[in-house]
């Protein structure tokens, strides 16, 4: 097999501004989410921040990406359209994405869902217990029914999402709320896998667990395919059945279809 | 039972443009699909269009539209941003959406459906026979084992949507494609309907067995419940279990999430 | 519109044996659930039962039912499988099936879900919180943003059931667990809502949140169409386009297909 | 990577009553399967039928198998059902399926789909255009955007499934039909792929785009992971959060729940 190509993308905000955030996260939330994929020997891990060129997504870094993971939190309206774009295109094609806890509101992930992605949520520092939904799926090799993060913030029911295709984790809030933890979907060829743990005033991706489970992630949203869609006209000759144009048109020969 | 309010949105330029449409459509295709609308007793329709001020598309007039339906084509790119995502808000509401033809490449479409909606293409005039995959859907009610239009543009697979929710539709073509041409979706609380007949070159909405599946799809869209959804902070305080907030925290007392 | 015709069918056998449970529904639970849903005042309830002839359920009661509650516990296996057949043939017609609390282990939900429907529990008199993820959903109009039941028995994930259509309801257990409470499929023509609470040794459905619920589903899973299908030969000379057969065949003429 | 192991079950029948499938299949059709798929070197594939004791699926070949093909036709009466229980929980474990031609109304397809899977028909050796509906797809990959079969039966809309996870396929037949030719489904963790092509009086399993396609079926359906279900109880001093048994109780301590 292949190395799996790994591209962590990482806000980088509030570790500049929050001494907290900063002391959990010396190098940044996304050098820590990298580390703990490192130690995987086939995956070829590396960082993107917000503040770099074109975000540190070019094109040619995103088409040697096999899987991508996105944390923001403060900053999704500073995230350039054009790169969100070439992000969608590439999860069209067949790239992986895991979107991480605050990502939910991201420009990406709203735009892949086509909803509204509103929950509710309170930061108290609450025990969090997320429970398996099917022991037998990949992204959950290796953990227990349920595993436990002793501090979170809380994210609740009603997430406003698309029915997911698999459901991987509901999590138990000690405040009294529920939600759903772990999702996945498809668009295009791209597999999608949102994971809510991940708030950074707590040392979350230092757990066990979740460095577990995103590396389960990886494997399971690696492409399987690729396709560049277009919208290609077939001439009338080439049909499948022969045909015979009729009628008036439109459209003038060789034209692409309107956008 | 109330009255269904329906709005059929209409780009209204190859009307102006080509004499054919015109001929075809003399009052404009938005007109022609409300008056087979109209023949519903129960049904309240009005028109907007692309030329109107916002479109035809004002706050007001989408909060007193049950079901919208969506004619483009040629200038897909002149509708406002600022319009589509109000589109979007009152579908995740609860407006049903119907969408037409050319109008897969719409923005409220792509918008909704997180895909590049592409698909291939052939103007030559030839025969489509439309195929009922589920007989006793409401949206087929009143139409035979199939129907057939003597004359249409094609469109063949693969269409780059996400997996409908139902198929109600497949369609056959002369010169030898397939193609998705009746399929759902939900997003948030509205329901979407994608109807591919409806090339403007051929009288596909004087139809009988079209303006059948437009009122039945229009019955089947109407909103069945409302929700306009937020994401609001709960407070500790009113969390549903007793909690006590611990550590240190991002956000502060009061303040909104971050988008 | 139409009476919505229900048939709330009952095991009716730890009635029989507990003297809690007759204490808590002294006429039987299907009574019970039955007289919840006679409030309405467009449902035409009656009840069946495991005792009676058919276990209650013959081809013309079922003809005339647009809505089924199923409740059993102890009992599954004692269902004849011929009626679970012909409750199976009606909702693929479009019958709506509700199925209650121990009925995930009914021969009917697991024939029409295709899965083992296993999960956890424990009987130990628990809070469960029933959290809504869509309120504009028609099953939860009239409820708040959740409700509580004081004393229940606990299911937990895994649930091993088929990815639901719509998630309506998760719940969240005082002991820890949460759950897929409210969960909507569609097989055939027929709407199937799987709703968790009811053990019988509490008074579950004496809550009128419960008993909401209960109306809500019947109304939204009456039939909106009906099909009864078959597998029909299409004879050479009926096909929609002119072809010759060829060939020669496994089948003979008028012959019908294998089963 | 293991080798992937691979039982191929036929019934073994019309091969002895037909002179015509004896010399298109002169060692059996699910041979001719059997060989297309040994052309892989990591393939171990063997074959079982429906004469054999058990039919060839003893607990203990199931447990061997990663991915089982099901040819069937005139004789899926036959099959016993502890045989196909015995599959079908295989399945859930992650075992995965591949159902073939007739296989539509076998008694392990139908178990698994929970619908009728009822179809039109016509055996009149046409010809068969079958689309890809994602070129991206793991099970189309090394496919042009369609292949042709010169000489099939048709199979036609309504087909009575539940909504496939993913459209693989969609046919165009000579006679003006279109049907779902390749779905996939999920049941518990096993994958399953309904694979339309395979009539008995054509030679269907000798075609190389038929033959590419059920190699790449083997390969998706492979088990990513494996779970054995059950229902266990777990007992009050077990639950995750401390609580105490209150109420009164319908199960006795340490029992097995209903079934």
């Amino acid at each position: 097999m292949n190395p799996i190509r790994i591209t962590v993308w990482g806000e980088n905000v509030h570790e500049q501004r929050h001494e907290l955030v900063r002391r959990l996260y010396p190098k940044g939330m996304h050098a820590c989410i990298a580390d703990g994929l490192s130690e995987e020997g086939d995956f070829q891990v590396r960082t993107a921040t917000l503040q770099e060129p074109e975000h540190g997504l070019s094109e040619r870094t995103l088409a040697e990406t096999d899987v991508l993971l996105w944390w923001g939190h403060a900053a999704h309206g500073e995230v350039r359209d054009e790169v969100v774009e070439r992000v969608r295109k590439r999860v069209w094609e067949g790239m992986g994405l895991i979107v991480l806890h605050s990502g939910h509101y991201s420009k990406i992930f709203k735009l892949l869902m086509g909803t509204s992605c509103s929950l509710t949520w309170r930061e108290a520092g609450e025990k969090e217990r997320l429970w398996v939904c099917n022991p037998g799926h990949p992204i959950v090799q290796g953990i227990d029914r349920y595993f436990e993060l002793p501090h979170t913030e809380m994210y609740g029911e009603p997430f406003a999402i698309p029915t997911p295709d698999e459901q991987i984790f509901i999590s138990w809030f000690e405040g009294g709320e529920v939600f759903r933890s772990g999702c996945t979907w498809r668009r295009g060829n791209g597999r999608i896998f949102y994971f809510r743990p991940g708030h950074e005033s707590y040392p979350i991706y230092h757990d066990p667990n979740v460095r577990q489970v995103l590396k389960n992630a990886c494997r399971w949203a690696r492409p399987e395919g690729i396709w560049i869609d277009s919208c290609p006209n077939i001439p009338v000759e080439e049909a499948p059945e022969p045909i015979t144009a009729q009628g008036e048109t439109i459209h003038l020969p060789g034209e692409e279809g309107f956008r």
